[in-house]
């Protein structure tokens, strides 16, 4: 048997989870799937995960590869990976917190973080009405109401290609460079909603949540649009806003090319 | 000081309780409740709940009264009892998975369960599109289309006052009568999902869970509407539909004089 390359898309509720990456000891995505990809295959499984996404944070469409010699046909490892996960609930008419929604076979040399090309990140925020209970895990409530159109004019400080040092978490490892380009960032209302998306090449640790928090503090006027261009030239991060919480985080997309 | 009677109207997320009745060892919302509130008024309190919802059932409307002589005002009880029972997480943007949402004092012969006239109900089918897995607590999955004509024909031999035997969980204890009125059912599409709402003078025990399980299967057209007429006559368990399951079930209102 050859080795072969696979590439998988995958949805979950971080709400239980501690995260996408492996720690030992407490539930992880990554942990998760590994262990049920490895009892599939059988053979010992490691992903390369596209995004380490926070505890709290949620996906839609996180992708992570992995590469070995496995006899399954590729078509049998996604049905039996997710009964798998679901913990037979299925009849039940219950889903687990995490599934595969998509497999396919790559060529060797891929890898799913390093070929990334981008990602789009959505941001849930409820404005208006009484906090919603069921809701506290999907998104961040704001109680006074936002200002979007000032959000907006902060927001398009932020398009392009910038330094964006202010929008990292502070004591995050150093890197070669924290210049990224933001593609687009767009807001809307939907009822009591305000949501914000999010695409660009490439993302500093808590960037989308610091972004959120900044807008947020703008959308409440307590910060002008103009203080986000003077954020980001400043390379600070006490000069931008809260981090937003993670529960209203969503991971949507992974560009390839 | 005098004793006083208070009445609750409490919202709660099921998925994480092991239902509503106080249980020893094991998370239920009165356990929960009762705990939290003896601490806040500084006395033992033990609720009368209106409904006793199962593990996973959700209440945006649940009622409960109780009594004792307490020396809190009655506006900080609330307040209070929301504090200790969201964890001191709101600052932080979560809450809880319960709260009070009214509070008012009741005359001392006042009782949550005995003096309630009715309850409404809401099911939420999610019919359409892939399983939501961030609504898997939230709702019932069925795949296959619904045919909710059908299921409102049916439904129509469900209003009214009639021995209600068949949609009564077997092995429930034996009851005076089996005798009940369903004042309303409504089913509506909206978008992907199938929404029942039912309201009446009293519920058995899993009655909406086996009536929305019953008008599934028309829905389904597995059974025909008339088969709901014969069910009610016939008198037996086995006539009726499954049990839809908890996850889908809401206790939205409690009606009083």
């Amino acid at each position: 048997m050859q080795e072969r390359n696979f590439l998988l898309t995958i949805e979950y509720d971080g709400s239980e989870f501690c995260g996408w990456q492996r720690q030992p000891g407490v539930r992880t995505v990554q942990g998760m799937l590994e262990e049920t990809l490895s009892a599939v295959c059988g053979a010992q499984v490691t992903l390369n995960g596209t995004s380490r996404t926070d505890a709290g944070v949620h996906a839609l469409g996180q992708r992570a590869s992995f590469r070995g010699v496995y006899g399954i046909p590729t078509e049998k490892i996604m049905q039996a990976a997710n009964d798998r996960l679901c913990g037979g609930r299925r009849l039940g008419g219950k889903l687990g917190d995490v599934r595969i929604t998509a497999l396919e076979e790559k060529p060797l040399d891929f890898h799913a973080r390093f070929d990334a090309k981008g990602k789009k990140y959505r941001y849930v925020i409820q404005n208006g009405g009484p906090a919603d209970l069921f809701r506290r895990n999907y998104c961040y409530y704001v109680r006074e109401a936002l200002n979007t159109e000032a959000m907006r004019k902060g927001a398009a400080h932020i398009i392009g290609t910038h330094d964006f040092a202010c929008f990292e978490a502070a004591g995050s490892q150093p890197r070669q460079t924290t210049v990224r380009t933001v593609y687009s960032l767009e807001i809307c209302r939907r009822e009591n909603d305000v949501i914000l998306e999010i695409s660009g090449d490439g993302f500093l640790y808590n960037m989308v949540r610091i972004i959120t928090g900044t807008l947020v503090e703008v959308g409440l006027e307590r910060r002008t649009p103009q203080s986000v261009r003077e954020a980001i030239a400043g390379q600070r991060r006490s000069l931008a806003g809260h981090t937003a919480p993670p529960q209203g985080l969503y991971l949507l997309e992974v560009y390839y090319e």
